[in-house]
């Protein structure tokens, strides 16, 4: 196991990046400030993890009120966030109960807020089960709901006070999520590492494996990337934003399709070619650059191309993303494989004919 | 005017004080970071107020949505805040979209807490609108909404970039309102400012009058001490508690009654009174003292007896406050007038005397 330590100006937490990290309560146990966890979960991953969970924390003194929420980015919404209130309350649970969020991004998102909301703050725990959710969710304190108008639109900025990050878990994982996963980790060696990029490029055979290795390092850069990143603007008005490379077109792929029809890796995969194809028109990246990228997209079981919206559905969903600032578009884009910078002056043309280009599918309907 | 400033670890805004400061949109322009507002108001508030400070900041060029809720605790409810969410998502608010709270305590907790959870934390002002909001609700940053299994159960702590309270707005309070607001001034008085609560024995009834300097004095003085209080203490671990001065007794009341038959300020006035015989049970306060807190609490125009609850019923819903630890009853009482404290060994019998001596009315059915 390694821990890596994020520090933000009000608080401090480990991540702990290893094996078999589930049933060792003493990873837990000095956050407690209280014997007294909610532990928040699915339908896919009670059943597999669990009692494993509950049994490590039960052995070790600490009352456990198990939370079974239904699986799916469906369910991301207040009518779930409130089950696990209607349990807490009907439990007399305190302001001092621990909430651990033991899934992926939708369970870890719906906790957080949770937990920031009860009572004005509880403690909170994530135990990160999907790689997405390891090398992104999980780490920088986001955590939200969605609302019908609009994706993660509520919540709120609450940082856990551990992350427990076990490969061991992601042998049970879809492979498409896996790949969704991947996505996030090559966007950290694009963003900001040049180094990292390259073994991605020598090792996505053993990622995609699920070599515990491989994943613990990739989990363990992608998470100090993160952490770095966070600690320099907690509340996302500057740098943070580098994060979001490939997500401005992501976004409107997963808007354009309907969301759910790609996973939001997937659109990231592709949206991260067409950043790369902007950065390229702009004269930043050379063409073997560009095809260093696509081939590791493509490495990661993700796709490389785009779906056709159209020029005018595209302009309409990019707009509507979060980081809209005064209604101007903004690209984080790429100086150079391993250097991202963000920009809000594109030109127009450049960007259509980026949205004209090879990075768009035109062969297929969706 | 008078302007206080309360400075926090994080951040420091301004507490104006004075008359006709709603149509002074200068108070308002430093504090947008972009010229555009929500005001979010009730259907009572908005035909008194709502174009008066709509027009000022219209005159100023601020584009403004205004968002009027129906009017009542009963709406303090996730229900209600989606209003809010869904009117600044139609209207395609940015995270940089102030809300503006024109209201009582109601409007400016499910304002306060829409802000903090708008994009995960929009600006938000507070112009409350009734002497409770202006002395203790629009101050220090708690934010909530009701859950039915319990009040304020679900919220934030998220400050105010600036609170606006001016005395003229109370001219239209019904009088019951006043009193109950006025609760509150008085346990400003009682647990930390003797001279203060000299002051006001001199002056309740210029207060009850609604003499615009009285009432900018008090609010002066409850904010300048709630400020301090919160200032030491922001997030309530500690010495916040002093706050609740009456208000174990007082949420037992209203718990008791049903929520709404009795108003806040009343069950305070009636928690207060218990919380001195409790004092002075201990030993801690004399006769003439708990005299002189029943006249205060007389003159303000607020019960001095309490209902009779049954002792299971005080005990069960005092046990069910938010302030309880781990299973303990705490109470804020009067080691002297203008000197509380909180103390969690009260023993059973002296609570079980006060709560079958003469501040409990037993001559009322409820
Ligand atoms: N807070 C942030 O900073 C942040 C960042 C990125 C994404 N997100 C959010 O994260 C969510 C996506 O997260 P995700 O990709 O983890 O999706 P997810 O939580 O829906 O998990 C994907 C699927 O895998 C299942 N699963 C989880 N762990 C498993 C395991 N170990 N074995 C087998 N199945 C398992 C889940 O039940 C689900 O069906 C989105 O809601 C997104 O908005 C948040
Ligand atoms: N956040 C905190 O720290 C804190 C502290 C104390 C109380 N509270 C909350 O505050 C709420 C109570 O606040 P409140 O007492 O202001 O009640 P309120 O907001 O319900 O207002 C009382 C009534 O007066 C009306 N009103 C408001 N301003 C008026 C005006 N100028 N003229 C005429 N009518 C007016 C309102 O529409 C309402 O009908 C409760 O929900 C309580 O939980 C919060
Ligand atoms: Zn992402
Ligand atoms: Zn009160």
């Amino acid at each position: 196991m390694i821990t890596l330590d994020l520090s933000l100006p009000d608080t401090r937490y480990p991540i702990h990046i290893g094996r078999d990290l589930l049933d060792d309560a003493n990873l837990i146990l000095p956050h407690l400030p209280q014997r007294k966890v909610a532990i928040v979960t699915n339908t896919t991953v009670a059943p597999l993890y669990l009692a494993r969970l509950q049994g490590a924390l039960e052995a070790a003194g600490v009352a456990v009120l198990p939370i079974v929420l239904p699986d799916g980015e469906a369910y991301k919404t207040w009518d779930t966030l409130n089950l696990i209130f209607d349990a807490l309350l009907s439990s007399r649970a305190e302001r001092k109960t621990t909430l651990i969020a033991l899934g992926g991004g939708v369970i870890g998102d719906m906790t957080g807020f949770a937990a920031a909301c009860y009572q004005r703050g509880a403690p909170f725990i994530q135990v990160p089960t999907t790689l997405l959710a390891q090398v992104d969710s999980s780490v920088g304190g986001k955590t939200a709901i969605n609302h019908p108008k609009g994706k993660n639109m509520i919540g709120a900025f609450y940082q856990p006070r551990a992350v427990i990050a076990d490969m061991t878990l992601l042998d049970t994982l879809p492979q498409r999520e896996l790949s969704a996963g991947l996505a996030e980790v090559i966007k950290y060696g694009l963003l900001g590492d040049a180094d990292f990029l390259a073994w991605l490029e020598a090792n996505m055979a053993r990622l995609v494996a699920r070599d515990h290795d491989a994943l613990a390092h990739a989990v363990r850069r992608s998470c100090e990337m993160k952490a770095d990143i966070v600690a320099q603007d907690e509340k996302e008005s500057g740098v943070r934003a580098l994060l979001n490379l490939g997500h401005t077109f992501g976004h409107a792929i997963e808007a354009g399709l309907g969301f759910g029809a790609w996973l939001h890796g997937e659109a990231v995969g592709a949206g991260m070619m067409l950043a790369a194809a902007l950065s390229h028109e702009l004269g930043w990246i050379d063409a073997a650059a560009l095809a260093r990228t696509e081939r590791l997209i493509a490495a990661a079981g993700l796709p490389t191309r785009a779906p056709d919206l159209g020029v005018d559905a595209w302009l309409e969903h990019m707009s509507h993303d979060k980081k809209v600032e005064s209604g101007r578009l903004r690209f984080v884009l790429l100086k150079a494989l391993g250097q991202a910078a963000i920009v809000d002056d594109v030109a127009p043309e450049a960007l259509q004919r980026v949205l004209a280009g090879p990075y768009i599918r035109r062969d297929t309907a969706y």
